[in-house]
């Protein structure tokens, strides 16, 4: 515990409660965010608190409440910057309603998760958000949920799961994506990601435990037939773990004689090997390849060219995780929704008509 | 806690013992990272463990010794590139050592930081790894490492705590690339920084909190004042803190009659920013403006031109201050020690000789 004597003298709910002209419970009421109060009053409220930069006492909300003040987050990948903004987005709702984030990262390993949930729990989080590993073995996260611990799945549900959970119209995108790529005559399209099967080979879309990944691939593959494509499975590559995997597939793919004309990349990480491969080869992007990648990354925009993205809601995912969560800590007992936020296409200058 | 079935049986320490050949208690030393063993010894076990998946069984372990297995991390921003890669070296180290990594992001606010540090605590974490907000406010961890815990300080030193610390060797870096940019004919070359001061205005490198940035403006000050060069206090910007506050303080800085030939960014999200506005504005890289950005970051290589940058021992930097801390949780009692790891400039295609 910080011994150390405080900076400034401690401001108390009291204090608070005063400069906002509202009763002690009122503002308790607010800065512990359980029961209602007006717009108006809650404003009042939080502008005191902020004005006074008031820190909620978190020993003395555990003794009341019988919580411990902090939600649990387990990730993927906090490396990939799709996770790390929806990090930002967890962490700015759950500060502002008085929580503290603690995250574990799994590496995307479903042991690793089982471990994280253990001792997030042994920890007594009060809640947990999750970007499941593998959305068919989540027999631990039911166990999470039922012992009482509320669970929000983050960017993948899952079907055996009752649980509230967010993620993005990642099939829609990926329809749209192939459309696109089809109209301007590409055929052999290849999908790469960085989920793996355990041949390391992509059959059906049903191989894939990453349901937002698994959506994609189903647009994908949707479209393809539609167009008449056929056969597009085995333009599906799976296991783009690691930057060198993916350099390895990639170069693999380009200097095959059937070479794809476009490319659609399932996370920035990749999409940036992709861009670096080329470049290594000589090239161009789009007049030899176009790239599409999943996920705005703040480089996507500097490169030459810049890459055309979907714009996935990132900072929206986990933000709207977080106060579904804490809505649920706050004695919210109603059924769990699925909320599915809207992606969108940015057009760059990566994509142009496949080459003749 | 998980109470769904285990998928396969479970392997035991005498399972892994019993492969590698040696006793019991041999394997438990090597797995538990207690006691000593010989390497072979030790490399047999590693691989028999491997081998049989052996997952230790956390539980059971925080009977027997006391511990949780969990080392908790504080930093400062996870959305930072930097940051994300030195927690996969730590993670990688802890993991190898049978520990679980619970992060909690600071956002550089060393009140956030105090409460973490709480939060870390009261959960019962064995070690920690922070990489403080202030160098001068750390009566909070003083505390904490009396209090038993042991402490390791990630890239930012601070001369008021004994603990162990890792740091990169900031200072050499940023003279090296300053006497590099004088020789090529800069006068009016900018460092830019998300650290902060109280006015937002620099005056004096004591001004700046954080260690690693204090000693890069050391740096850059003292090859600047062997040059000639003074009044270079003016040209150090500070409170780069979003992406939006970078945008405004180049987008000024370059809008200026004396606007500078050079910018030294002090991270890669800056220098990312940079990179931006010098489009928007339509000055080229480098015939207008020469750019180096410390923190070899991956998009920096596939811009056009790819950007001369500082490459620092990130994962290294994690990776040793994991190490440090599983060592003292082993029961190393040694002086506190300061590790100083080596920069290396990566020279690009982003500076040249200053527009005459």
């Amino acid at each position: 515990m910080d011994q150390s004597p405080p900076r400034s003298p401690s401001v108390t709910v009291a204090d608070v409660a005063r400069k906002a002209g509202v009763s002690k419970a009122t503002a308790a009421r607010v800065l512990g965010g359980y029961g209602t109060v007006s717009d108006r009053v809650r404003d009042a409220v939080t502008a005191a608190a902020r004005a006074l930069d008031y820190q909620p006492n978190e020993l003395a909300r555990s003794m009341t409440t019988g919580r411990s003040g902090t939600i649990g987050v387990v990730v993927g990948d906090i490396e990939n910057p799709f996770f790390s903004l929806a990090m930002r987005g967890i962490t700015d709702v759950a500060r502002q309603a008085g929580f503290t984030v603690v995250l574990i990262n799994s590496g995307e390993d479903a042991e690793a998760e089982k471990a994280a949930i253990r001792t997030l729990l042994a920890k007594r989080v009060d809640g947990l958000i999750v970007s499941p590993a593998k959305e068919s073995d989540v027999g631990h996260l039911r166990e999470a949920a039922r012992a009482g611990r509320p669970l929000v799945l983050l960017d993948r549900g899952s079907e055996m799961l009752d649980v509230d959970m967010v993620i993005a119209d990642d099939r829609h995108a990926a329809e749209g994506i192939t459309r696109r790529l089809i109209a301007l005559g590409h055929r052999r399209i290849a999908y790469l990601t960085a989920c793996d099967t355990p041949d390391h080979r992509f059959r059906t879309p049903s191989d894939i435990n990453t349901g937002s990944v698994r959506r994609r691939i189903q647009g994908f593959l949707g479209v393809c037939r539609e167009a008449g494509l056929d056969g597009m499975e085995d333009r599906v590559h799976v296991g783009a773990v690691t930057p060198e995997h993916t350099h390895r597939i990639v170069t693999g793919m380009l200097q095959s004689s059937q070479r794809p004309t476009a490319i659609i990349a399932s996370d920035s990480v990749i999409g940036l090997e992709v861009f670096k491969v080329c470049r290594a080869l000589g090239l161009s992007i789009p007049d030899d390849l176009s790239l599409v990648s999943f996920h705005d990354a703040d480089w996507t925009s500097v490169t030459t060219p810049p890459v055309t993205v979907v714009r996935q809601p990132v900072y929206r995912l986990g933000e709207t995780a977080a106060k579904l969560l804490v809505e649920r800590l706050n004695g919210n007992h109603a059924e769990a929704s699925r909320v599915v936020l809207q992606t969108k296409v940015i057009e760059r200058a990566s994509v142009a008509e496949a080459p003749v």
